[in-house]
């Protein structure tokens, strides 16, 4: 299959990005309603996800560990917000082993519980604290209407959690996860997002706060791609994770919690994707340069491979992610739109020519046609093919980051707003209350995004009333439709 | 906690293993019976597993993907013998999202259907094979008698799928992932294996053969660490993985299936750990050099912790896996047996006398005492250190060769195999069926392990008869207790 089928972007956004995720080979649905089976080509861009993020987690003293799938269903019921949040969405193990089992067990939808309990049992001293554990797993929650990536029945993710002897540290934790996600995001994304803190209505089911990163995609609707939650006491209490302190006194931790998920996937490719498909960030792409080796005659044909050969090799060595497309039977041309449609950085072009000239054709996937070409000198590639990689990294951010801030605007009143959700992202004044936000979901579809950090430095700025319903601010909030 | 608590080997290996274990802060219990939680220093070292495993598989032309944790319970059911094998073990979910399903699903224990489905999808001419993918995921299988690591109702591990147009070529693929395991195994885990064929009665359920890599523990007890399975059309007939040949006819495709869990942990465990508790091989190991600074008066403190400071820098940017422990209110002997019983290859003492002199005292793991015991100069440990992990890893390798060749014995009869068995593995000329492996099962304990492929060039050779039963013999076959 070539870019032939992909329905254009402008024509119909949630069309297109099926056709993308699927002709692209990144994933297909499983035989169990909302399930999702993760192809090579998709998973090699998880594993460079979670390659990328975990680096950031060690290099922050977090350590992986392993925790158990099932979990019992009393675990859950604990903490009161956490099983009113989660309790529609559980999978439930009823019979083990060829009998009905005594007490339920909840195929884990999130670990606080399991985690909780092991805390419990880790920390006895402050000494103990801080605990700062990830773990990489996959998780299941019942989801009605599934989106590949976006929503689906079971999903890969980490979460990290941690446990510290002061809120003060619980809550720095939680910040410095939100840095990391805007970093990861930012840098090996190439998608700019804003960083905020979630209304009450929005936030983790026991948390105390939870903060996101917020991303707009290509339709300007808004991916909530990464959460980080201050759980104050609520579980350690729920749990019994209790230290003694340097005045041997007991007290119970402060934990905290974060994730991303193979949602991830999803937002990078809405966030570039394009007419003809996907564009991936250099950095997280599985394949980095695609090489289409060119010939007509037999005799150019040996010629030509061996330069090829040659070229993979030293891009290999030199660190780059190279695929040669030497299928048979299939017009470059066509190779041309089938790699492009599944969003290779750059293309690199070998044919009889450029063999006699010691060149190659590189064409760029970011910028299209004639101006995104050019000729280089094959002894250049292993320094002329990082450099163009990091400029086209460069490119996707900015392009991003543009396209996102012509689309956010300032709302003065609730008209405003309806008129600007319709196209972009409404920046208002707003009560953070229940009953207004449902209020804005039910007429405009748009839904309270985030208060985000920079633009909040003080709670309730200057006396400021919400836009829509006239009561005091929390802050400015950010409200857009959204997956 | 010190290895003060260890119960030593010789006295009851079970408790020793479970000691060692939960106090090198491997794995614990987790709440639901059976389960287990696999701690930092545990995950590590599974980390590292993985990804040696993970190299060999992508060298070797395969590809990740993932495929879904939940199986239509009919699935199961499609291939006659791989239900019959798995049903006793299989974990239910039969409600989602608050409502009774319409058909139970299945937690996966294996993912020969779900796969198998997927394959069926994926493939449709011959030049889509070979199709050679691999998923790292958690599997669930109820055990009545768990043990950490070896048998647990949910453990990690991977499991590669392929599928080939002819018997040969999945044939020469099932050798080729069981050579990939004997050389994981004993260049990476330095443990010895011995490769064979398993008898009927031992094969996977659905497979056509399988072949696995036994290794001797220090109990001489048998542990299977990895299998290989060739499925032949079994799976291919239930899930209709067909393709059009060159001839443009239609046929079914051969598949196999090969795996290797979290039970390796317990196998290197129980391969190398000694009286003291683990041992484990520098190439695995999550602390490849521990650091002890040793100071008595605060003057000397500062001093010693900038030179380890220093050398831990160096070590790290050789590639060397360091950590220095640093913990105050500890003597520097507990921390010499907890570093000991937590089997890090190699120790360095870091004292005032060593600060002045410019040497370090390195002490080795696998060399009890003095004789393990040497000075070096500081400015040779970048070359020292990597050299004498490496030194340990063969030594580690060529103990447990040793041991296991010591303890093989070829067995004349039944009474000689019946005093074998109590102490290590009996070979006899073995007729493979399952009335006389039940019987020398419930009289000896021991198990048919496998027909190693070495001794057995030629079917039924020389027309020997099987030494218990005296029908003919498959092969010759060796015996043993076994996890």
């Amino acid at each position: 299959m070539g870019s032939q089928g992909v329905t254009p972007q402008s024509q119909d956004f949630s069309r297109w990005y099926t056709d993308v995720v699927r002709m692209a080979d990144l994933a297909d649905y499983a035989p169990v309603r909302g399930c999702m089976i993760i192809k090579p080509y998709g998973y090699e861009l998880w594993e460079n996800i979670r390659d990328a993020l975990d680096r950031r987690f060690k290099a922050t003293g977090h350590k992986n560990a392993y925790f158990p799938l099932l979990i019992p269903m009393s675990f859950i019921q604990r903490e009161a917000e956490h099983v009113e949040g989660f309790a529609p969405e559980l999978a439930v193990v009823t019979h083990g082993g060829g009998k009905e089992l005594e007490e339920p067990l909840v195929v884990r939808p999130t670990s606080e519980t399991v985690i909780g309990y092991a805390f419990s049992q880790w920390i006895s001293s402050y000494r103990d604290l801080p605990l700062l554990i990830n773990q990489w797993a996959n998780v299941v929650r019942w989801e009605l209407r599934p989106r590949l990536f976006l929503r689906t029945l079971e999903f890969l993710w980490q979460e990290g959690h941690t446990a510290h002897a002061t809120a003060e540290e619980a809550q720095a934790e939680t910040m410095r996860m939100l840095e990391i996600y805007a970093d990861f995001a930012e840098n090996e994304a190439a998608i700019p997002v804003i960083k905020g803190r979630k209304s009450e209505q929005e936030k983790f089911a026991g948390a105390e706060e939870t903060y996101a990163i917020e991303a707009m995609m290509r339709n300007k609707w808004a991916l909530q791609s990464g959460t980080s939650h201050f759980l104050g006491q609520n579980f350690a209490k729920a749990f019994d994770i209790k230290f003694l302190d340097e005045q041997n006194e007991l007290r119970y931790a402060w934990t905290t919690s974060w994730g991303v998920s193979t949602r991830m996937i999803g937002g990078i490719i809405m966030a570039h994707g394009d007419e003809k498909g996907l564009r991936l960030p250099p950095r997280l792409a599985p394949i980095q340069v695609v090489i289409v080796p060119i010939w007509k005659r037999d005799e150019e044909r040996t010629a030509v491979l061996d330069t090829v050969g040659r070229i993979k090799d030293e891009l290999v060595a030199a660190g780059v992610r190279v695929h040669v497309d030497d299928r048979v039977g299939i017009t470059p041309g066509f190779k041309f739109n089938d790699w492009e449609m599944r969003g290779v950085p750059l293309r690199m072009e070998v044919g009889p020519r450029d063999v006699a000239a010691g060149t190659v054709v590189l064409a760029r996937r970011d910028i299209p046609g004639r101006d995104g070409k050019s000729s280089v000198q094959q002894q250049e590639l292993t320094a002329a093919v990082p450099r163009l990689l990091e400029e086209i990294q460069e490119n996707l951010l900015s392009q991003a980051k543009e396209f996102r801030d012509s689309n956010l605007h300032e709302a003065k009143d609730y008209e405003e707003l309806k008129a600007i959700v319709k196209e972009g992202w409404a920046l208002i004044p707003h009560c953070g209350e229940a009953e207004c936000e449902a209020r804005i979901k039910e007429e405009t579809k748009a839904t309270s995004r985030c208060f985000p950090l920079e633009l909040n430095q003080e709670w309730n700025p200057k006396g400021l009333r919400c836009a829509v319903c006239g009561k005091p601010a929390q802050g400015y909030a950010y409200f857009a439709r959204a997956y």
